[in-house]
């Protein structure tokens, strides 16, 4: 215990935590801070825990821009129970969905959707190792669909969907889970936005939904109880007993970005720790290889490549040697991910930058030692 | 901070938790105790957590006597949550479903069976305001159902079904989230037993599953993904990614759950603590209601009265003034609620005793000074 060095994260999710927020949750924790329960301890019926169970939506409304039209739920379970939510709650008995399928968990969402209901593939750039995302003109959108699915940020893909679609009759539904806080995004071109909390907004387990108010309105045929949009934002988001310790350690997540400078800062943070990634990168194209295309790149998720899994083994030893990790590939594409969510430092992105700029360099030199071209040419 | 007395709540949940425990997950939340990452920050697939994943599921599996013939999953969401997977899973289309209502959770556990197919109600103590347990004679059981589902705790009604039927034909489901670790739990007479986890096993938004092998090779119709028991099971509970922070508090309770003594220990305690409180009640019939009947009497939570709101009031005061809380019966009842979870000290429940015995002494003599008996007898 306190022997180990502090490590920088840089995984998909659980993301890393400021130190500041982790000695705050540690706090309080305890019952001193907690008028004498802690609080694990507080009632989810009870004055204190409503306090927190209120600050906590009412910073996620103003970080986001969430108008009066629409209602924040905080919802157990992620963004894979959001999977299953969305179609049971707006896809109607006999209805069809429309699903863009940009990436490995877009085409989960379009999965389970598939497994109750109709849905039509509006677009899939699976044939390209979603390498891309497919244009908005190849796009085949159905007219008399429930609602339209989308995924703004690729994970495991590293692609971003930088030009969003405007709503027009059809429901426009997001999963923003890897991308929120990282754009600016227009919430109220959407009637559903969901993200599950581990990558930008604090703790896994937990999601936040933004609805439309009307559209909730309009669930009839939708579920009750637990699986219905309907009842959790009647209820305020406590239908049941609510993950109070997740809604804690979001609320204390949510505070420091607030007083971090909020959205604003949290998007300029994002351009700058992507493009000190993206530009060390660039500057070796020799060393490593990025296939995405250029236009279509994430600034939640750097995805990249060296020209052989030995050499990327190098390098996650050469990152865990300066204190820096989780930067391998998602286990289905392998190869080298930095994942850059809105609790990384930019100075985090600076060093991963030195870091790429450090390893290309001597990399060229021990190629050029152990390599030789044949002719000996510069020796 | 620091300066607020520690109280002992009584809430029906979240519960009370050791300090110790607290200390513990307070210092444990730090990069310092978790390699140099917080175990907020650690990967779902990684190393780290894999090992307290595991052993979370294996106190769990000591602590309740689970044997082979049975998985053990952690899934998101509370017991509620189990309310609508029971029957999407079990029942199959067409199919019925046995469930006996003792109490309200009991209650609502049918309803939400009720909205997706059928279900026969077995029997129902709801005439008599659920202060008893309707007696096995009069259960009418389907031998055809799918299941039969009953709740062992009820926790609003503060009676327990000290007899449970002996598993026959019909697979036998029970939600044990208020007495699970609190009583000799045959595991093995259950198909399914499910508990939230906010009660005896620490962190609210977390449900503990124990289920048959056998039956979940047998659910074919279940759904599939995260509203599925086969797919949890299959993915060792890792299906997508868990609530770490919830799992990680689950563990830490769960250890100091084994220390004290495990299952036999807390049993030993939870009927020590339940005596002190009931037989303080029981000394003074004049001044608390208690309207369960007597063999029906729960040990988790120990409901009463008095004979008047204001006297509850007065009660709720005495108790606040000496660090006790949590004590006003639920919304739905009105009255006072004594809940005794595992975290419970036996000293704990002495103190509420040696309050019951104070409260009612000083109950009579005010009575006798406010309202003198007519003749003036004693004065």
């Amino acid at each position: 215990m306190g022997e180990s060095r502090r490590l920088l994260s840089f995984s998909a999710g659980p993301a890393l935590w400021p130190d500041t927020v982790l000695e705050s949750v540690s706090e309080g924790l305890l019952p001193s801070a907690g008028g004498g329960l802690s609080v694990l301890e507080w009632s989810h019926r009870g004055e204190a825990y409503g306090r927190l169970h209120q600050r906590a939506l009412e910073r996620l409304r103003r970080l986001l821009g969430v108008e009066p039209s629409h209602e924040v739920l905080l919802l157990p379970g992620g963004a894979t129970q959001q999977f299953a939510m969305v179609p049971a709650n707006l896809r109607p008995p006999g209805g069809s969905a429309d699903y863009l399928v940009t990436g490995h968990w877009a085409r989960r969402a379009s999965e389970y959707a598939a497994r109750t209901g109709a849905i039509n593939v509006v677009a899939s750039s699976e044939d390209e190792g979603f390498s891309r995302i497919p244009p908005p003109e190849r796009w085949r959108l159905d007219p008399r669909a429930a609602y339209f699915h989308l995924t703004t940020n690729n994970t495991i893909a590293g692609t971003q969907l930088h030009r969003l679609p405007r709503r027009e009759a059809v429901p426009l539904v997001a999963d923003v889970s890897s991308d929120v806080l990282l754009r600016d995004l227009p919430v109220a071109n959407f009637d559903l936005l969901y993200a599950g909390a581990q990558k930008n907004l604090g703790p896994a387990g937990l999601a936040v939904v933004v609805i439309r108010r009307s559209l909730i309105e309009a669930l009839a045929h939708g579920p009750e109880g637990v699986l219905g949009y309907r009842d959790h934002a009647r209820s305020g988001s406590r239908l049941n007993t609510p993950p109070t310790a997740l809604v804690f350690l979001l609320e204390r997540m949510l505070a420091w970005i607030e007083a971090e400078g909020g959205r604003e800062e949290m998007v300029r943070r994002a351009r700058a720790r992507a493009a000190l990634v993206y530009d060390a990168l660039d500057r070796h194209p020799d060393v490593y290889r990025l296939s995405v295309r250029r236009e279509d790149r994430s600034v939640a998720n750097v995805v990249f490549g060296l020209h052989s899994a030995e050499e990327e083994r190098a390098f996650l030893a050469a990152a865990a040697a300066e204190g820096m990790v989780g930067l391998a590939g998602h286990r289905s594409v392998g190869g080298l991910r930095a994942s850059l969510y809105a609790a990384m430092p930019v100075a985090g992105a600076r060093r991963l930058a030195a870091l790429i700029d450090a390893f290309a360099h001597r990399h060229r030199g021990a190629k050029n030692v152990s390599a030789p071209a044949p002719g000996g040419e510069g020796a």
